[in-house]
């Protein structure tokens, strides 16, 4: 299927103004990058550094910031708005929705569905899925092929599940979210009281409460919470193969990317990000803004908006090998190092004294005498 | 629904002795923790650092240890123990048996059952499970919709299996068991054979073998043994994606929070604990009482019980930019601090020698002569 | 089952010649290690460093090289061979085929496959399994219980899809490949525009394009490119819980251990190898025959083939507190190490200018003067 350009720009006007530079005509064949696009291809360029690429781009047309304007139009046809990277991911909405429109809605004849749950107007339920007693599934809603829909739970209008998804028991979807396959939402938090040298569970009595677009990847697990409910607000993104913990409260529009992990009872604020591996250790409290680096581990509350990162720099293996042994004395290095300052700091000393004995005086500015370091904040 | 106070006593005392003081008909309808809880919710005192917030608490009652008795007789009804946390663990799951009991046991008309597969008495079988030749499923186990149970694998009585659970041929799990969904036990080890360029499979010819009481989370993966069995022995707990490769063995009453992962032949003793993310390096040996902190790397056996951490320190983002950098040079750094020790002991050699001439003494206590590295362990 | 040592030669022969020491007709029952072979087991002795272990195995027969043919026909009957880890592989894949035969290939009445899918000769399809519209399943596939194969995806020759997979639309596997249960192939890239503090959805227009012979552990994830297809080149071994973001390229016959995360866009080179746990951030490149080691992040671009690491070395969690609280203050010891250095070569200058008045000399040889750390790289 094609657009022409002139197509793209109208239907999109009403969320976004753009001006088309260019034939309106033109035929848009596919959606690419700025070094991969063709002749009927449209694309973006969403920073400035890469402006150099522009000029050699063959793209039939290419969204730009009015900043980019004339180097964009030096080189051929482009629609120009003030956001181009937002612009695009419209675009991409609109392409989906023309080209992979959803079917009509069915629900498949071998689905389990209890009689006590209650179905909207409009929703799809795919081949072998499974909705319990007292479950509610919003208008619209779209639940793929092996879907498990525990007893009592929800999910809020338009929101779609894909295949192979596990609502457990009570737990609750807002509307216009996107489940991946393979993600486990209210199963058992990893609660045990230690007794006697074994493990003794907490059953987990809380359950999983999802705000309103929310998205959540492939093979994600959230866990129920003990007492109280898991908590994701509106706008959360996770990736694939995230783990969150029983009790955590994850803010709005915070994202995290594929491997994080998230344990028990931590507190994580709105419009945080984290990286993909990275760690956030129990019943911490991030502050709303925080953004911590992939594979990093979080192992004290960050109270304050900023970039956090705690990572081992990669290095060829023998160099690692060699600064990672000494890092296990580096705690040593510091008190020889210490012991050193004050040796010097005597020898300067009685250097001085010497000095005003009438001796010969320091031949070097540098050789100003050591600060204390006991003066110093941790020394 | 609620429970008095006394029939939650009643109800345990063949467990644990406890004193219940205050009103014995207070009705609870909730458990909770000590700062959410109301006037019909039932909490808990598990360390005495809380103790301050024992005082504020609206709950209607506690429990505690015989330490806090004064302090929580003063407040208001409680509930006298040896461990609290245990107690709080067992009232959960009195709590969940009365509010959620078993459904009566039954088989799903969609389930599909091969005729050679031997089920016990008071199973129950979810929608759309498959139970292969062989198999053989313990009275009273719960498999869950979805789930995928191979040719000959058994599952011991009482176990359950929460929905989209599989169980390769040939694996075992013991009695009591707790598998939750997307669970997959059995799937090939990660083996080949280098060979002119290519990995040609090595052929996983064992399985995993499964004590009783254990717990196993959402999405964990526990791959199947490439000559002898995997072993996970009784009452360990894993929690969600948590990745157990081939021939490892995990000892009695282990647990591994979300995110760890076990290379390959690793032996892991009894009562060990791995934190989140942590990563334990193929064929290694972890003594019994190993603790592993999370998004700690075990890269050499632990023979010894105790405490093991190696992580990353996080901190802003240009700090960390900067000691990362410098992380770089460490060994270079400390062959430059051996030098500097070196020279400076010279310099105080000769002074020495000065001072014997009749120079002056020196002038601070703190310029003792540096002791000589080549003398310190790991120097 | 029991094979004879003349049987296990003669049926590899075509792939691999091999001496055979000792009575062709021992009969063989089990593929078992060195130590825990008895005399009707066969094993292998892969490197030179378990000779040791040799003497004392009870094998009935080991596999070995010509290097240890000496040392293995003292002990016993042997099969000489040029790798013999290969030709262990070769005879594990010989047992299976032989222990446990593919199943006469059937069509489950249960599986619902669209009439507009395209199935090829001797294909398995498990119960429950869903094709949908335009699905191409090669000759001879195995598809398992449980998978879902989305709308135009291929499937070729010879795979086998284990229980519970689920492939996307449009996505594509080559010719016998083998994916485990609860794998996710094509789900969403992670990818969205921020604006105005919230994400809005980049649709994932690309797909999912697999070689041959890949082989893709259980739970692990693949997701499907934003413009442009997702990659994993011909021979790539993923073992469980791996993340593949959008965009990857995983050059030919590259492996990666459990819980790997390759962030979106990063192209990946051929023969490559990523560690347990380790994470490669978006947007690299990183060479053929390039190895990172377990748990390290790869923060860079690896242009040149060879062994990465950056991990912090594990250790008692005491010293560890110690030397990852001195970390922090890494670069400012760096600083001090500077003035100090600076400061004894003043101290050393003017000790010169005094020897050069005629002043005692230096007593010891190793007090030559400090370089000027300014003239070494990265100071």
């Amino acid at each position: 299927m094609t657009l022409k350009l002139a197509d793209i720009t109208r239907l999109l006007v009403d969320q976004v103004p753009a001006e088309l530079v260019g034939n309106p005509d033109l035929l848009i064949d596919r959606l690419s990058t700025l070094q991969a696009s063709g002749p009927n291809d449209l694309t973006f360029l969403s920073h400035p550094k890469y402006l150099g690429q522009l000029a050699q781009s063959a793209a039939g047309c290419v969204i730009v910031a009015r900043s980019a304007r004339d180097a964009a139009v030096r080189r051929g046809a482009c629609i120009v708005v003030d956001d181009p990277y937002y612009y695009f991911a419209l675009v991409t909405q609109l392409w989906k929705r023309l080209h992979a429109p959803p079917a009509v809605p069915a629900i498949h004849s071998s689905a389990v569905i209890d009689p006590a749950a209650s179905i909207g107007r409009g929703v799809s339920i795919g081949a072998f899925a499974c909705i319990a007693a007292g479950a509610s599934i919003g208008e619209g809603v779209h639940i793929g092929a092996h879907c498990v829909i525990g007893a009592n739970a929800s999910i809020g209008a338009g929101s779609r599940l894909a295949a192979r998804v596990t609502l457990a028991d009570d737990c609750r979807i807002g509307e216009r979210c996107i489940i991946h396959p393979g993600a486990v939402i209210g199963a058992d938090g990893f609660g045990f009281a230690p007794h006697g040298g074994r493990w003794v569970k907490i059953e987990q009595l809380g359950a999983v409460q999802i705000g309103n677009d929310v998205e959540i990847g492939a093979n994600t697990c959230i866990d129920r919470g003990a007492l109280q409910d898991t908590v994701l607000e509106d706008g959360v993104k996770l990736d694939n193969l995230v783990q969150i913990g029983h009790n955590v409260r994850v803010g709005a529009h915070s994202a995290m990317a594929g491997c994080a992990g998230v344990a028990g009872s931590a507190t994580i604020g709105a419009h945080c990000t984290v990286g993909g591996g990275a760690i956030v250790l129990g019943h911490l409290r991030l502050a709303d803004h925080v953004h911590v680096s992939a594979a990093s581990t979080v192992t004290r509350s960050l109270l304050k908006a900023g970039h956090y990162t705690g990572l081992f720099p990669i290095d060829d293996n023998a160099a690692w090998e060699k600064n990672a042994a000494t890092l296990k004395q580096l705690h040593e290095l510091r008190a020889r190092l210490k012991h050193t300052e004050q040796s010097l700091r005597a020898l300067q000393a009685r250097g001085k004294e010497k000095n005003h004995d009438g001796h010969s005086p320091d031949s070097q500015a540098a050789a100003a005498p050591l600060p204390d370091p006991a003066d110093r904040p941790g020394a």
